[in-house]
């Protein structure tokens, strides 16, 4: 039987990440390559607890239809968090309850993007956004992102000439490139989107996971007009209940609850239930400091063994925050070689192409430093040293083009 | 600040159901507007249990992130639970686990909707459907829905002429209207369909509450290549954990698993397990039968009731299970008037018109008997037979016309 699909399938290419997954979930593997967080440091007690407390008392509210919005006491969490952190006065009512971040991509990718409108990223971009925004059919433009966050000027262009109908970016600790914008970039962008009155879709991720360096101005502090912020329990808590949100200025909020109604009515509220009460009764800072201190500690595991073990030639990102590092081949050099050659020893790596929708970046790879535990940073490290060394010594050709 | 929205936007209204039900909320009042399970039948002790239980003995698993397709158990269980309840041969890798049934009208729109394709619907057809595919800016064809089941000749032409992208229905207990489609013509619409190529999207979230009559094949047996189900736990166990599942070919159920990746990664890992665990570990079938038969004599209650209250010309179906009774006003009378008038007494109905999508069905009513006791309902139809004499007395032109 031929089925005849809808164009934007042909457009929505299986995600290359998962394929490359697969290869590399064999135990023996020390694998870079994805991008979980440590389950070790999941609160599992706490939220085994919470869960049977929340059946049990709350009853029948934690299992019926909810409303679309979310549990108030979550939204109320949120904004909160939001004026602790950052200074930022978010009204509960700003905020709709997702399935995790990624929801929000599909939410906010269904409100604003026409076949054919221009979609601004990052270069490299998150690879899970270009996939949710991909389904709405938009052409892309990317902006360089340097050492200090976009590039002002391409940005500039961009908004010029495509007009693109937003501008999405990961500000703090990014996935891929572990980049975090500094503060005048942050002042350029603002006065940039300002200027050309184009929405900002913030994805904070990681900003919670920030282990070094000062903490910088949210987008949203500086356009709160103009911004969409995305966030997540996820890093914080656990991925699988699938918990984020999305925190908007009121039009724009009311046509995310309006989309996400006629896509799944409202996100699980016995999950949202078990999160409110667990934020409510246990000492979260205390929680996030001790996810940031590992990840700190793996962070800088991965990048001390990189200097020791890398040849010259290789470049590699400071993160300080997050769960990733960025490393760039000399020129000429392919990761999807890179990757070829690591595998037969059992180190796994994420080839950087997928983070490129413009067929760049082939010489790019993405580290995950947050699953392993140090021994297995350092063992793998030293084995794909070994494999980088080998491979510029086989091909120096390249390396002196 | 003006936003640009995309133009789906403007053909995705907030639900009508949503803000009547709104109005409705007030305790006061006697509802059969909405649309919930029966609460007092939710298994809450057991779920409680199974909870805890699932979070301390599969810890992190529970809680990290999953695959896109879904929990393996849970996918033998549901394939296992065709076989028996249909006679259907399923393999677990044609399921993929859903927010509900609602995220799987969400995915099937995605996956075969181009802007402008027309899709087929039933007429009264179910909301939640339209307002899922409504975002992909599709044109509805629909088909006159007897109490036989979809009209075989209108189906016919739709198909020869409209050529439309899939014929979206629901064969059992139909929400709105409560009517299950005959054994012959299922078989007239399977070979429509057959002739036709077209696919057929056979939502079953009432297939498991029929209560009386004789059990129906499923599209899916009749046309097994160009089906497409969906099915969902939230009448059988609760709601509140949005839990459903696509059933369909492997080259459908690949596109499925490919846009849910990008849409939200994975359903709830957590309420997954729970769920399985739950179905693993209760007696699940007398569950079921008996939230069936609690249903059945919440059903009978009513019609007992409006047998006796409503005056001559309202005519009304008879399910043989689901949660809606359909109400027809003589000719002339309005659902919209009749709302205001029974909301003044305390008694809210749901008019039928967002069930059609060309503007019709203004003497249609939708009556919810699960969510509410039989001394509610005998009391609710006591009063909405009142209201609706009082509406024939005072407008007789209209039912002389």
């Amino acid at each position: 039987m031929q089925y005849t699909f809808a164009s934007r399938m042909e457009k929505t290419p299986r995600s290359f990440i998962r394929e490359i997954l697969k290869v590399t979930q064999r135990p023996e593997i020390i694998s870079f390559a994805g991008g979980l967080p440590n389950p070790a440091l999941f609160p599992v007690k706490e939220l085994a607890e919470t869960a049977e407390k929340v059946i049990v008392e709350e009853g029948t509210a934690a299992l019926q239809y909810a409303t679309t919005e979310g549990h108030p006491p979550l939204r109320e969490w949120i904004a909160e968090r939001y004026k602790k952190r950052l200074g930022l006065e978010i009204s509960p009512d700003e905020i709709l309850i997702t399935n995790g971040s990624q929801q929000c991509l599909d939410l906010i990718g269904k409100i604003f993007i026409n076949k054919d409108s221009v979609v601004a990223l990052e270069r490299p971009g998150y690879l899970g956004a270009i996939q949710a925004f991909s389904m709405y059919e938009p052409k892309f433009s990317t902006i360089s992102l340097t050492s200090e966050g976009p590039d002002i000027h391409e940005l500039g262009q961009v908004l010029d000439k495509d007009k693109p109908c937003f501008f999405y970016g990961v500000p703090n600790s990014q996935n891929p490139s572990g980049i975090t914008w500094s503060r005048e970039n942050r002042k350029a962008v603002a006065e940039r989107l300002e200027r050309a009155e184009t929405v900002f879709v913030e994805d904070d991720a990681y900003g919670e996971l920030k282990f070094r360096g000062e903490q910088m101005p949210s987008m949203k502090e500086l356009i709160p007009e103009l911004t969409v912020m995305t966030g997540s329990f996820s890093k914080i808590i656990a991925p699988g209940m699938r918990m984020g949100w999305i925190c908007a200025p009121t039009p724009i909020l009311e046509q995310a609850v309006t989309v996400k109604q006629g896509t799944d009515l409202h996100s699980n509220i016995l999950s949202q239930r078990i999160i409110s009460r667990f934020l409510a009764n246990y000492p979260v800072d205390a929680h996030i400091a001790r996810i940031s201190a590992a990840y700190e500690s793996q962070c800088d595991c991965m990048l001390s063994a990189i200097q020791s073990e890398f040849p010259e030639g290789v470049s590699y990102t400071r993160p300080d925050g997050g769960m990733f590092i960025w490393a760039t081949l000399p020129k000429g050099y392919s990761s999807m070689e890179l990757f070829d050659r690591a595998i037969k020893k059992d180190v796994a790596i994420l080839p950087g192409l997928p983070f490129y929708t413009d067929g760049g970046g082939s010489d790019t790879v993405r580290l995950n430093f947050s699953n392993s535990t140090p021994e297995r940073i350092e063992e793998g490290i030293s084995r794909l040293g070994q494999v980088l060394r080998e491979y510029l010594k086989e091909t120096p050709e390249l390396h002196a083009a």
